[in-house]
């Protein structure tokens, strides 16, 4: 059977009792060169902790706070569980590189596919064009780079994206002033779509406060990133929809939801993350 | 100075390098005699964790995962500096009883006296009735409970709640339907509200599910709770507002917002809990 990206890229092996190997690759870097994704490194240390609760397959929530910059290259990943129960397992994980720690996480694992109880759900997918009149996010940057301007940040390319035109004024210059980005997504390779890809899924788009019109905003360093996974996704095109709605004092949440082509919610995220003005 | 019933209730005591000692009063129960609040066990953690980085007092960003039932009395919290920066410390924690596990928390800790950065706050305060016109919810518990009904839970005396009969409903078998529950709120005994106690703040209301007209529901127990803390509390009463928007094969959200009576925003939560039906 085909490895999809994903999954080749999010490889762990087991070296010693709780402890992984993996590697950062290139390819998902928010900035060329630079900056792993953070949603990247939550799936690549996840993969990981769900190994030692093979009942337990499916990130239900899961927090991780950014410590240090990684680098491409090796990883190890220590995980720790904590719990283990009938319904989930809660699990720690310490993501590092030569020694250092770059990422620690602290998770609930379970089983989406034995999940019962009551469903009601109040939100709404996000109102999108239909999904031939979005732009393709990736190819039109890729069209943009051939004239001169940046190229798509390597994590684009990962995605089949299709965006409506109205949450991507800002790379023109004319933010909408809302604070809004999403879009329908897959993968690029044409795989699967599962409950670690969600986790990237969650944190994929440019910051939704590029279009909030507050004026230059550089790096937005995220803080802490918790995902809440509520179920495995049908086949097709993801909706995802970010909004960051209170910035304090450089300080900003962003919002997720992300639902499935059959109309389920999967993802509800949420970040903590910096906003910064660019150095001069 | 007077210490305050919340300054009192969780006090910690270091003890040797790394550990405190704490215990947990019966007075912040869910459930009289039972079910320690979840919020009180985050803020009787949180004062042990930001003990180690006095730079760094505001609780920026904490999650807590709930391992197993605490019981009332003493506790051994663990806490561990994993980075501390220049703006932020990140912090974990364990808090335990003989032994076991029972809450393991993973936070960054900041100065929000010194955060300094852009600032736009799209959300708005909830649309509360005047404070004259709020069921005095303690005081109503406690005449319902004089004519034979149920005692109001201890954390709701820890509090002066001020709530619209609107989301009250449930309490005589009439839910809105909306999954809404909120009002105006201050600590009972008149101390002031700090970044600690919105902690408890996140967390006490009883569940917004109740009135979300799903029929009967259990017990809600909190899987994990994420709590922003976005500014220092100005006096006065605080307004809050829980949601549940999506119910999922038995997981649901409660999403928070806390204002203070200067129309600051000062609480960003979210918890995922689990909604059971009762047992027959």
């Amino acid at each position: 059977m085909d490895v999809s990206r994903f999954e080749r890229d999010t490889a762990v092996e087991p070296i010693a009792d709780g402890r992984y190997a993996g590697a950062i690759d290139p390819g998902w870097a928010v900035i060329d060169g630079a900056a792993p994704n953070g949603g990247y490194l939550m799936a690549l240390a996840a993969r990981a902790m769900r190994d030692p609760v093979p009942a337990h397959p499916d990130p239900v929530t899961l927090t991780a706070h950014f410590l240090a910059p990684p680098t491409v290259g090796e990883v190890e990943i220590a995980v720790e569980v904590l719990r283990s129960g009938r319904r989930h397992s809660t699990v720690e994980a310490t993501l590092s590189q030569a020694g250092e720690a770059k990422v620690r996480l602290l998770g609930a694992f379970g089983d989406l596919a034995a999940a019962e109880g009551p469903s009601r759900v109040d939100r709404r997918p996000p109102e999108l064009p239909p999904l031939a009149s979005c732009v393709d996010f990736t190819t039109e940057h890729e069209r943009r780079a051939e004239a001169g301007g940046f190229p798509p940040p390597p994590i684009a390319q990962r995605f089949d994206h299709r965006m409506p035109s109205a949450v991507l004024g800002w790379t023109e210059g004319a933010p909408s002033g809302r604070g809004h980005i999403g879009g329908y997504l897959r993968w690029r390779d044409g795989s699967e779509m599962d409950t670690l890809g969600l986790l990237v899924v969650a944190d994929c788009y440019p910051p939704a406060i590029f279009d909030a019109a507050l004026g230059d905003i550089g790096w937005v360093p995220t803080i802490e990133l918790t995902v809440q996974v509520r179920a495995r996704p049908s086949p097709g095109y993801l909706a995802g929809w970010f909004t960051t709605e209170a910035v304090t004092d450089g300080y900003l949440e962003e919002d997720g939801e992300v639902w499935d082509a059959s109309g389920q919610l999967v993802v509800l995220s949420r970040q903590l993350a910096l906003a910064s003005r660019p150095r001069r």
